[in-house]
């Protein structure tokens, strides 16, 4: 299928395959607000969650489709028809620790599966959701972080390393695709989301909700070690805007880290949430500086580092525009929010 | 399963999974040597062959069982009773690019079989087939090797990357089991293996035999590049010895690299082959450099390396006793032998 590997959204149909999700339905709304004829959401509601799409669930252009991709016919139904898929689904660490059986089945062969249903229905493009675990883990990982940084994993709980393979395993079966049958794709590497509709999947992402909670009940707030280590977290909008112009932009066959505008590290994250929370009129109390909690997978990260995005810019003209500061801001509102209290 | 992670080889039964192969073969021979009680071979023969194991196919204490990993109560029959399982049976990277869902399931989902049906049947200790395809391909690998280099993969095809890729999951299903349910394990890294019984799906030990043929024929040996190009052989015998050791030895929870003496350059190893080959009376014609052959999976590496082996001394042990010259010495009387020739 060689041709222009830009797809318009305007008009296009489009598929999400994990779809029921904080970037799913953040990208939904991108590709409806864009024009999109149709966009279905995939999912198999394993993780996915009705609330996630609450409010996009009346939308007359979006269909929900519940499947597996690990039943490619579920697949190979929903992907009828669309212009391009975006192929969300996976366990993260957590899940992929409570069960390697299903992890490697969804992010691999779910892969796979997702790959050969837009062989057969003819997708123009495909954008893959990797991460900035293709980097790995511990102390080796520090400085710029661009995208031929290797895969450091000494050190690593097995399930950070077995998601973290997983990941660069999805990207090359997208190089394969392109390779066997020419099929366009844009892989982009997520930094840890973040924003409305906050999942609590994520490790990292889940400490946000945990310190806010945290100082919302008065108590001290966790920082684990001396609050140095380095966080790299992407806001949600700005991550489907990244989906929608890797769809529209003429690149193929790349990889890139779509991260936010700066790393921050543990301590200035809790810091700024107990100040925005304190906007509430709370008293702000001092972080606790905790031990890790052995037998809980959580990441450390070892040096500082930064998870470089100029890549993305160059390849689909994307680059983040929340900071931390309003990203967080627009978090807490949400949660302070009708929406956010029945979440 | 806490107790002693040594398995002594004299009286107990051990299975070899993948076991009609080079590697395979010639662990079974070092096993029986040692006063093994019994040595299943479990392969599906799909690449493992009646001619790797014809010299121990009526050894008393010898069975073959056919069966495939992915067909996981073939394994939970094979390993009843085993003090020790040896996980070989894997798919490289020639095989990966025609079939990556065959290999994917085969490298991930086989290595969880085997470690399942080990912890049903209480085998003792693993011993999982690794390899240098963990520290990945391309400029980036370079100097030392040590079991800390991380997974380098910029430029290298997507078949390597998936091997290397699914090489780093099944060592990390290893410790898995072992965090969660104590399964001792010793994980090898194999380098590239040649030796007698040599087979032909390694792309680099192929170049050995290649190399061998053309010589015989009088034709001149191809070097791709400039022949400076890195490469670090074992020999098949070591490996055989390595895997004893890993059994025997106290280590568990463990991943170290077993290679050879030395590496050697592509240059140095077809002067070494058209001298051996020599020997036998043929002209010894000039080699003749070329390019690499378009479409053709061919792993080059950057700068020059050495796959240190020393952790495994440490850890179990061993080290290398057979070089280059040696080991091709061996390999190339097999070939000039009525076995070699009927293989």
């Amino acid at each position: 299928m060689p041709g222009n590997p830009a797809v318009p959204i305007r008009g296009n149909r489009f598929c999400i395959v994990g779809g029921a999700s904080l970037v799913g339905s953040a990208t939904a709304g991108e590709l409806l607000d864009h024009g999109a004829a149709e966009v279905v959401l995939f999912d198999n509601f394993a993780f996915g969650s009705d609330a996630a799409i609450a409010h996009l669930k009346d939308h007359p252009r979006l269909r929900l489709v519940r499947g597996d991709v690990m039943r490619i016919a579920d697949l190979l139904r929903a992907t009828e028809g669309m212009a391009g898929v975006l192929q969300l689904a996976a366990y993260m660490t957590l899940s992929m620790d409570r069960d390697p059986w299903g992890g490697l089945d969804v992010n691999i062969r779910g892969v796979q599966n997702a790959l050969e249903a837009c062989r057969v229905n003819k997708v123009g493009k495909v954008v893959f959701a990797s991460s900035n675990a293709t980097y790995g883990y511990g102390p080796g990982v520090a400085g710029e972080l661009v995208e031929d940084t290797p895969f450091h994993s000494v050190g690593a709980p097995p399930a950070a390393i077995l998601y973290g393979a997983s990941k660069i395993i999805g990207e090359q079966l997208c190089r394969d695709a392109f390779r066997k049958w020419g099929q366009d794709y844009v892989v982009l590497r997520y930094s840890t989301v973040y924003g409305e509709r906050q999942h609590y999947r994520a490790a990292n992402a889940l400490y946000i909700i945990e310190t806010l909670e945290k100082v919302r009940r008065g108590e001290p707030p966790e920082v684990f070690g001396d609050g140095s280590e380095t966080k790299h977290f992407v806001y949600v909008g700005d991550l489907a805007r990244a989906n929608r112009m890797a769809f529209e932009s003429a690149a193929t066959d790349v990889a890139v880290n779509a991260s936010g505008p700066a790393p921050t590290t543990t301590l200035e994250l809790v810091r700024l949430v107990t100040e925005l929370a304190g906007a509430k009129g709370e008293a702000a109390p001092a972080p606790r500086f905790v031990g890790n909690e052995p037998g809980k997978v959580r990441l450390t990260s070892g040096g500082a580092f930064r998870i470089a995005h100029e890549a993305a810019f160059q390849a689909i003209g994307w680059k983040p525009e929340v900071d931390m500061r309003e990203g967080l801001r627009r978090l807490i509102a949400w949660r302070d929010s009708n929406e956010g209290k029945a979440a």
